[in-house]
C-alpha cells in the first residue's frame, strides 16, 4: 500500500531531510574530515555536463568503510511498515556500514527489534531510543495531532542521540532512495568549509535556544493554535537564512509540487530520493508518477532477505548469530537427500510482528487467544474464523514481501476483518521450499498476550460458543494455580464444501449420525485423535482425563508459557504430534471438554502433503527427523521418554 | 532457477562481452564522437580514490538521450528465460533509450516477440534477425554441440546487423548488470583515440578474413576436433594482441575463477556486471557468492511491469499501443464503483509463451489440445491432469515473476510433469486485483497448435478415455469439413475430496445414483448445464444436438479458430456464458457426446468468488458488464442477438 492521507506532513518532510542534514552537522559536527575538492573539480565537466546540471557538484566520498549514521523517528504500526520500505531502498544501494538510530514508541520498538534481529543484515547496527523521553521537551508546543509530537521530536534529537555522534542524516519514513545514501552523507564534506564559520555563531546562541525562541515568538505574534515541526523549521529559516544550504533538487523530488519537481528531474540524469505524498491518486494519470510509483513498488515488494549481503572489503559486521548460522549452513551436505529439510530448519525468517494495527486484549485472568498460522491460499478462511471466534487471535502468516502488501489490501477491503483490532497478524517472510509450520506456530504463540492459548489450525472453525465456554472452563477447573493441564477441543471434519455449521453439540451429533460430519481424519488416520475417545465425549457431562497414546495430536488449550513447538519439523508431518509428546513428558494432564468442538473444512491437498504422498525421500527424511526428536527426548527426560520411543517402534513394526 | 550446467560456456562469455565491445567498434565504428577526457581528469582523485582503484577512469558519458545498441544471440526455451533476467537488470539501471538486436531461432523469436510486445517498455526498440541466415557462415566450423553454433554466430554478427549500425554491445544471456549500461557504452569513447589507429590496419585485412584464417589454421595445426567461438577469439587475440583492450575487471566478475574475481571486487566499490557460472553450488558455502546470487535473484523475481517507465527528458519512444492504452487508462474515473473492473480489462499483461521446453504435437487432422488456465494455488492439479489427459495441453498460468521461478522448480521436481514435453505452459504475469480469466483463456487458446481444442477448467479431471474418444468422435462426425459444431463434454462434480475416479460411464452412473457424484453445480446453478440434458445423456448411444438456453456454459470441443473469449469478464462470473453465446450466435451446433465426461474436484472457494458473494458492488459491476456485452452482441449480430437479451431479462425478472 502506498502511503496516503498525510499530505501535509509529506509536503514538508524532505525539507526536513535537508535541514536536519545541515543542522545535524551544526550540532554534532565536530570533526569535518573531508572537505571540498578544489575549485577546478567543482567546475570541471567530468562526468558529462548532464550529470551536474541539476545534481550536485562532484563530491568527495568518505573513506570506503566509514560508518554512516541515520536517525529515524518511528511510532505506531503504519510507520513501522513504512520504515521497512525506506530501509530496503537504502540497503539496496548502500555500500557502507550503517548505524541506524531509531527513536520509537513502545509499539514500533517491539516490532522493529524483532524485525532487525531476524533480518540479520550484515554491517547494520541498530540502536533504539525511547521517544517517551523526548515528549516533555516538545509537548508544550500546541499541535493538532498526537502524531505531530513525533514530528516535533526532530527538533530535539540532539538531546537523545549520543554525544559521540558527530553527524547524522535524519530521514522521514516515507522516502524512497534511488541512489547510494553515501552521496548524501558526502554533503557533510561539501558544506564543511562554509558551515564551520557558522558554527562559531551557533556556539554562542545554541540551537536549542534558537528554535525555542522562534517557536515561542511564532505562538505570540501569529494566531497560531498549533505548530508542526516544519512550521518551526520554516520560521527558524526565515530568521536565520544563513543556517540553510539547500540540497540539489534531485535529493528532494516531491510529488506534491508537481511543476517544481518536474523542472528538476527532467534535467537530471539521476533522482536520488523520491518523497511520497499522494501517489495513489496519480496512479494512472501521470506517466512520471508512474515512474516514481514503480520505484516505490520495487522496494515495497522487494524480498528483504536478498539484502543480507555484506559490503565488500570492509571488516565484518555480523549481526548476532549470523556467523554461527553461516557456519552451520556451510557444514550441510548438499548431496544429502534431506538437505532441503536441514536447510529449512536452520533458516532464520524475517519476522514482522503485528503487521497491522492491533489493540492488545485487556488483561483478564482466564482469557484465551486463538493461535494459528497460514499462507496466502488460506486468506479466505479469515472472515469465517472471525465470525466463529470473537476473542483475541495471534496469527502467523507465511508470505513474500509482495504478498504482504496483497494481504494488507485484503484486510482493508474486508468489512469483517478491518474492524477487528484484537487480531494480531505476524508476517513471517518466505524463504525456502518447505513450509516452516512449527516456526510459524512459535511466532504466533510468542505473541499471544492472554494467560491461555488455544492452539488451532487455520482450516478449523471453532464452535460459536467455544471462546466463552473455554474461559468459563478455565475458571471452573481452576487452571490458574499449579495445575498443569491441556484442555482438549475435540476435532471433527466435513468432507462437503457446502456445509451448515452446527449451533450446538446436539446438532453436531445429529450431523455425525447422518454421516455429514466425521471425527477428524477418521478415514485415514484415526490414531491421531483416538485418545480423545469420541464415544465417551458423546455422553460426557464433565471434563474427563485421557491418556497419551502414540500419534495423538489433539487441539488443546494450554497456558501461554507452554513448551514451544519443535522447529525441526518443517513441511508436512509430525509437527503437532511432537508437541503433544512434549506436553505429556512435562506431565500436562489431558482433559477433554464435553461441550467443546471445532470442525475442519475441506480444501485441496497442500503442496507439502502432495509431496509427502508422492516422494519416498520426503517420507524417509520425516522418519529421520522423528528419530532425532526421540534421541533428544531421551536426553532430556531420560527413561520417562522411553514410552514414546517404544510406541513409535511398535507402530512402525505394525506398519 | 539459476543457470547451471554450462560451466564452459560461462567461463568464456564475459570475455566475449569485452571482446565484442571492441571488435564491434572496429567493424561498425565510424563516428567516434566523444573522446577521452583530459589527462587531468583521468588522474584526478575526484570521486574518492576508491572509485578508481579497480574501476575505470572517469569516462565521458554520451549525450543524454543517445540510443544505445545491444545485440544478443538467443536460441531455445532456456535462453529465452535467461534473457529476461538480463534485460530486467539492464532496464532497471538504464536511463537511455535502447535498441535491442536479437538474433534468434524460431523458438526464441516466437517467445520474445510476444514478450516484448506485451511488456511495453517505453524507449526500447526490438529488432529480430533470423539466426538461420548465419548458420551457413559458421556451420563449416566443427563444434561439439548444436548450441555451439549459436555461440559461433557472434563471429559473424556484422554480416547480419544493419550497416548503419555504428556500435553495438554484444551480451551473453547469462550476465546480470549491477550498473547503468551507458557506462559500458562510454568505453567506445574511451578507446576511440587508440582504436582509430588500428582501424586503418583492419580496413586492410578485414575482420572476416582475420578470424576465418585463424580458425582454419587452428584446425590444421592443432588436433582440434571442434572449435567453440571462444577458442577462435582466443586464437585471434593470440595472433593480434593489439586488437584487444581489456575492460576493467569490475565489468567481468566471474564466479568460476574465484580468487581472480575476489582480488578485483574486494578493491572495487562498484561491480558492474556479474557473470554466472555455477552459483547453485555456491549457494550456502560462500558469502560473496551469496552477494552475487542476491543480485541475480533480485532481477529473477523482479516484477517486470515496474520497468514500464520512461527515461526522463528524452523524446517519447512509446511501444505500439502504449499511448492509446495510457490515454484509455487516464480517462477512467477512479471514483466509479467499477473502476477496478475497467482497469483490469484494459491491463496488458506481460506474456511469456512456452515458458518451459516444449515439443509441439505432430500435425494430425483430428487432434485435440486441452486448454485451461490456473494460478499458483492450483499447481497440485497438474499431475493428476497429466495422468487423465495423455494428449497435448496449452495452459496459461497467472503468476508473479517470483512465482514463475517456483513453478519452474515444481515442474523440475515432479517426475510426472518433467517428462511431459507436449504441455505448453504460458506465463501471464500478474497485474491487478481481479483474475483476468478470459485473457488467460485466450492466451492458452491462441497457443494451441492442433486443429481442435477442448476448452476446460483446471479443477476438472477428464475421463481417462476422453482424449482418444474425442479424436475418434471428431473423425466420425466429420467435423473437418464445413460443419460448425461444439462437442459438449458433460460435467459432473464430487463434493468429496477423497474420491475414486470412475473408469467408465457405467461406473460414473453408479456413483451418481449413490449420491457420491452430482451433475456440475446441480445444487446452486442447475441452469448452467441444464441444456446438456443429463437424463437423455444417461441413455444416449449417439451424439445428440441440444439448443442453447440462458446461462448455458458447457465445456466444449471446438475448432481452434473458434471465437475468442470476451476479455471484459474479469474475476468471477459469466466468462464462459458469454463465450457459449458467441458460439451460438455464430451458429455452432451443440452436440453432446454420449461417452464423454469430466469431473470437478472440490476446492476452497477462490478469493474472487468470495468477493462476488460478499460484495453487492461486485455483483452490480458484473451486471453492468453483461449489459455492455449484450449491446455489443446486438451491434454485431442484429436481431439474431435479441434472444440472448430476452433470455437475460427474463431470468432477471424471475430472480
Amino acid at each position: 500500500m502506498l502511503p496516503r492521507g498525510r499530505p501535509r506532513a509529506m509536503g514538508v518532510a524532505v525539507l526536513l531531510l535537508l535541514l536536519l542534514l545541515v543542522i545535524g552537522f551544526f550540532l554534532f559536527g565536530r570533526d569535518p574530515e573531508y572537505g571540498l575538492g578544489t575549485t577546478a573539480t567543482l567546475d570541471g565537466d567530468l562526468y558529462g555536463s548532464r550529470n551536474l546540471s541539476a545534481s550536485s557538484p562532484q563530491l568527495l566520498l568518505p573513506p570506503k568503510c566509514e560508518m554512516l549514521h541515520v536517525a529515524v523517528v518511528c511510532a505506531g504500526y503504519n510507520s513501522s511498515r513504512e520504515i521497512v520500505t525506506l530501509m530496503k531502498s537504502v540497503l539496496f544501494y548502500r555500500k557502507n556500514p550503517l548505524h541506524l538510530h531509531l527513536i520509537t514508541d513502545a509499539i514500533a520498538r517491539n516490532i522493529l527489534e524483532t524485525l532487525f534481529r531476524t533480518w540479520m543484515v550484515p554491517a547494520v547496527v541498530v540502536s533504539f531510543y525511547d521517544a517517551e523521553e523526548l515528549k516533555p521537551l516538545v509537548s508544550w508546543i500546541p499541535n493538532k495531532h498526537y502524531s505531530g509530537l513525533y514530528g516535533l521530536m526532530k527538533l530535539v534529537l540532539p538531546s537523545i542521540l549520543p554525544l559521540s555522534l558527530a553527524r547524522v542524516i535524519v530521514l522521514d519514513t516515507d522516502v524512497t532512495f534511488s541512489s547510494d545514501i553515501v552521496e548524501l552523507w558526502a554533503f557533510f564534506g561539501h558544506f564543511s568549509g562554509v558551515i564551520l564559520l557558522w558554527l562559531d555563531r551557533l556556539q554562542q546562541t545554541g540551537w536549542e535556544q534558537v528554535w525555542k525562541l522562534t517557536a515561542k515568538r511564532e505562538l505570540l505574534t501569529q494566531t497560531a493554535t498549533s505548530l508542526a515541526d516544519q512550521d518551526i523549521f520554516n520560521a527558524v529559516i526565515k530568521e536565520h537564512p544563513e543556517l540553510v544550504h539547500p540540497l540539489p533538487c534531485v535529493w528532494n523530488v516531491q510529488l506534491s509540487d508537481h511543476t517544481l519537481a518536474e523542472r528538476c528531474y527532467l534535467e537530471a540524469a539521476d533522482l536520488k530520493v523520491i518523497h511520497w505524498n499522494s501517489p495513489k491518486k496519480l496512479q494512472v494519470k501521470n506517466k512520471h508518477a508512474e515512474f516514481f510509483r514503480s520505484l516505490h513498488l520495487t522496494f515495497l515488494g522487494y524480498d528483504g532477505k536478498l539484502l543480507r549481503r555484506e559490503p565488500f572489503g570492509c571488516p565484518n559486521h555480523f549481526p548476532p548469530g549470523a556467523e554461527q548460522l553461516q557456519q552451520a549452513l556451510a557444514q550441510l551436505d548438499e548431496e544429502e537427500p534431506c538437505f532441503e529439510f536441514r536447510q529449512q530448519q536452520l533458516t532464520v525468517h524475517r519476522v514482522h510482528i503485528t503487521f497491522l494495527s492491533y489493540q492488545p486484549p485487556p488483561p483478564q485472568p482466564h482469557d484465551v487467544t486463538l493461535v494459528a498460522q497460514l499462507s496466502m491460499d488460506r486468506l479466505q478462511m479469515l472472515e469465517a474464523l472471525c465470525r466463529h471466534w470473537p476473542g483475541p487471535m495471534s496469527l502467523a502468516l507465511y508470505l513474500t514481501d509482495a504478498e504482504a502488501q496483497q494481504f494488507l489490501h485484503f484486510v482493508d477491503m474486508s468489512p469483517v476483518l478491518s474492524v477487528r483490532k484484537d487480531v494480531a497478524y505476524h508476517v513471517v517472510y518466505r524463504d525456502g521450499p518447505l513450509y516452516p509450520v512449527n516456526q510459524l506456530r512459535n511466532v504466533a504463540l510468542a505473541q499471544a498476550l492472554t494467560p491461555y492459548v488455544f492452539l488451532s489450525d487455520i482450516d478449523f472453525l471453532p464452535a460459536y460458543s467455544l471462546y466463552d465456554y473455554l474461559r468459563a472452563s478455565i475458571e471452573q477447573l481452576e487452571l490458574g494455580g499449579r495445575r498443569k493441564a491441556a484442555l482438549v477441543v475435540p476435532a471433527f471434519e466435513t468432507l462437503h464444501y457446502r456445509f451448515s455449521f452446527p449451533k450446538s453439540k446436539a446438532e453436531l451429533l445429529t450431523l455425525l449420525d447422518a454421516g455429514s460430519l466425521h471425527t477428524f481424519r477418521y478415514h485415514e488416520w484415526p490414531q491421531g485423535h483416538a485418545s480423545t475417545d469420541y464415544s465417551r465425549w458423546r455422553e460426557a457431562q464433565a471434563p474427563y482425563r485421557v491418556q497419551w497414546s502414540a500419534h495423538y495430536e489433539p487441539y488443546v488449550v494450554v497456558p501461554r508459557d507452554c513448551p514451544r513447538y519443535d522447529p525441526r519439523f518443517v513441511g508436512f508431518g509430525w509437527n503437532k504430534v511432537a508437541h503433544i509428546i512434549e506436553l505429556d513428558a512435562q506431565e500436562y494432564e489431558f482433559l477433554v471438554l464435553p461441550e467443546a468442538f471445532s470442525i475442519h473444512l475441506p480444501h485441496a491437498p497442500s503442496l507439502d502433503i502432495s509431496r509427502f504422498r508422492s516422494s519416498p525421500t520426503y517420507r524417509d527424511c520425516l522418519q529421520a527427523l522423528k528419530e532425532e526428536f526421540h534421541q533428544d527426548l531421551s536426553r532430556r527426560y531420560g527413561s520417562a521418554a522411553l514410552k514414546y520411543l517404544t510406541a513409535l517402534q511398535l507402530s512402525r513394526s505394525r506398519a
